[in-house]
């Protein structure tokens, strides 16, 4: 079938063969299919969507246009976690070496952030010495020594999942759920692990804007995972104001390092979703039977110190400077030539916030890149000092910058001020947990 | 505003604003919107479609990414005709200097066949001697001198047109019933006319596959040609059956040659839908208060020879051989090494044709191109014995074919086999002519 034909087929809606999906994925990496033709296959995609077992073989076909890692020699169930991209998201570095100290086994490959969302790696690397880039071998020790290693992909993963991304981002079919799912999902599944949790993100900050679009790619991944044989469940969780309150690298470092210290209240958005997060891959990873005896574990891990234990000891294998990595500490690492207020202009309650526009700030502040040659300063950012609800007084402190470099510093203030929205009456709150997408429910 | 923006736009189906679609064809022209955004465009636009306005807007756009021809100086109404493409649609031989005949003016540039579809441009040439290619000074003499001719494009007309089609060609963005209207309306635009009859096929010979389909795009064009102040009429005919009995080039000008002889019936379906075009013509450019006089106009211009004469002259003063030209003479164009008769092989009627496999039989047979560069014999191809509703004797001949070449004879017979239905019940016949659109329908 010549692609053009192809392409006509999902143009009129029709779900492509398994064979159809591979001849593309192939023809494309080789080459042989122009960006011209995928561009508006994509965009038949976009508008015509894909079926879930469409968007599984999409994945697979993904998944082995490159190196598939092998972790099989690793003991137990092989987890793996995934944030759809949030601001103030730093519960990889709070869950990973939790389920450690659980006995779970995380060997989990991250990314760079890009844009107003954070990256794990960025926040790692604001540790002084630690290097993301581990051997396949030295990655799979440090695993099998301390339960969990946090690196950056290695060898070539998903080669497919590169060419294509860069093609939708300036032909605008980023936003197909089908093909957010199957880029998401073939780099999950080709870093190899057996069990994944899923957090997508709704909201202001986040890809998908609605609760539905969020449900609908919690499913699809669900969804793929299952007709691929691993184990995927997922969260929707709220992006419509930071995760947690510190945004910026080594300013996040340190939000988890308080939360692995128990300093940070239960009730906490951030406790939340890490405890949430943690529970269902202990329970993917049969550590535990049910959400009680899961998080009754997790908090014990925060309590006696094994979680932070894990996490500096990982730093440390990954050939980081761990003395940091203590609540008294971390201040080092955040040590910045001024520190300014962010101030309410009149009294009442934070109704909403704008989560993108707070990661922004924080990326114009050098906490973040534009494009991604761009350099971060480890150390600048923002610390959130208000959330949705929060009753403020004119002239009291909405968020404490942490600035170096005063460039982009008006425009960053001028950000805060529009996305933090403040009103007389206390407004309607939206919960930070919307759900949990497991296999019986799709 | 980016152009990965103006995608989006249409993606969601908005409509683009006359700046937007302005930078959209002046950047696509000048390389500066790649392939690989602008097919996605064009997918996002076969998808959610275009208003009128939007359409229009393309058109203007389109036509005057290059030269636009100046028919000002000469006298009257610019008559020129366009039919979407058919099989044995000889009409232009018919109707352009019948029309003359009349009084009108005629200046038309026309197009070579392609596929199953044949071209003015490749039946002209097959009378020895007569050339498309005319300088716009010597075309317009013409015109002055005999009321009528028929050349291909000169200069640079369209550029836009002409890249844009090459790309909606391979990324299955051709039929788009936007797209289609504004390719086909720059160009008649560009050719100067301040008039246009155009004949929308609809049926198995044609991009319209049905009725609803060909009424759409020829209201779009209507409305396009209202909105830029021309004035448009559009009919639409059968293409379920090839419209003339000659389907090849000078087989083609041989029953043009008939009819302006007054050799064809009036109930002949080539005659009818020449007659409704040429009635459309004289009516918009004032030659006629209505149809009765327009026919009775064009009736007497085939009767007095008038219509003939204009049509040898216009050969004559293109350089060709107008000798040809006569009933009797006609003959010598035609004459091949073989004529092969496709046979019934059973009684009963004729039920349905299938006219794109009748056109490809016939280019097959050397009478039409697969591809741009492919030379044609202007004397193959055939001619059919029947029409739909015909009573057909088993071994009675279907079509005659004109045979030099019999390297794919097997091929075409079989194909016409195929594309000839015999059954033992007379079927539903469809009519020939649909409708005709008019500004007031829009």
């Amino acid at each position: 079938m010549r692609f053009v034909d192809t392409i006509e087929k999902k143009a009129d809606g029709n779900a492509l063969t398994k064979e159809e999906i591979q001849e593309m994925i192939d023809g494309y990496v080789k080459g042989d299919i122009p960006d011209y033709q995928m561009s508006s296959m994509c965009m038949a995609i976009l508008q015509k969507g894909m079926t879930p077992q469409e968007t599984a073989d999409l994945t697979m076909a993904m998944m082995h246009s490159g190196d598939v890692v092998d972790l099989s020699d690793l003991p137990g169930v092989k987890l793996d976690k995934h944030s759809t991209g949030g601001v103030g998201d730093t519960t990889t570095l709070v869950v990973a070496p939790l389920v450690a100290a659980c006995g779970g086994t995380v060997a989990k490959m991250s990314g760079r952030g890009l844009g107003h969302t954070g990256g794990t790696l960025d926040k790692l690397e604001s540790i002084p010495g630690t290097s993301i880039e581990q051997s396949m071998d030295r990655f799979k020790e440090i695993v099998k020594e301390n339960g969990v290693a946090v690196i950056g992909q290695t060898g070539n993963l998903v080669p497919a999942d590169k060419k294509l991304y860069a093609l939708r981002d300036v032909t605008a079919t980023v936003r197909s759920i089908p093909l957010i799912a199957s880029s998401i999902m073939s780099k999950k599944l080709a870093s190899g692990a057996d069990a994944i949790v899923l957090d997508v993100k709704t909201g202001t900050g986040a890809f998908m804007r609605t609760k539905e679009e969020a449900f609908t790619l919690a499913k699809l991944m669900v969804s793929i995972g299952t007709l691929v044989g691993r184990k995927v469940r997922a969260l929707v969780t709220d992006m419509n104001q930071p995760l947690g309150m510190a945004v910026g690298n080594a300013l996040e470092v340190r939000e988890a390092v308080e939360l692995l210290s128990g300093k940070i209240a239960e009730t906490d958005p951030l406790y939340e979703v890490c405890m949430l997060l943690g529970e269902n891959m202990m329970m993917l990873a049969g550590l535990a039977e049910n959400e009680a005896e899961a998080q009754k574990k997790l908090k014990q891990a925060i309590a006696d110190g094994s979680g932070l234990k894990r996490l500096q000891k990982m730093i440390a294998l990954q050939g980081g400077d761990s003395s940091y990595l203590t609540f008294e500490n971390m201040e080092k690492l955040v040590a910045v030539k001024q520190h300014i207020e962010v101030k309410a202009d009149s009294d009442g309650y934070v109704s909403s916030m704008d989560a993108e526009k707070i990661g922004t700030a924080a990326q114009l502040l050098g906490a973040g890149r534009a494009k991604k040659e761009d350099t971060i300063d480890p150390a600048v950012g923002l610390v959130m000092r208000v959330r949705c609800g929060y009753a403020v007084k004119k002239g009291s402190s909405l968020c404490t910058l942490y600035v170096n470099d005063d460039t982009y510093l008006k425009d960053a203030e001028e950000l805060l001020h529009e996305a933090i929205e403040i009103t007389p009456e206390k407004g309607e709150i939206k919960p930070m947990i919307y759900g949990t997408v497991t296999e019986k429910d799709i």
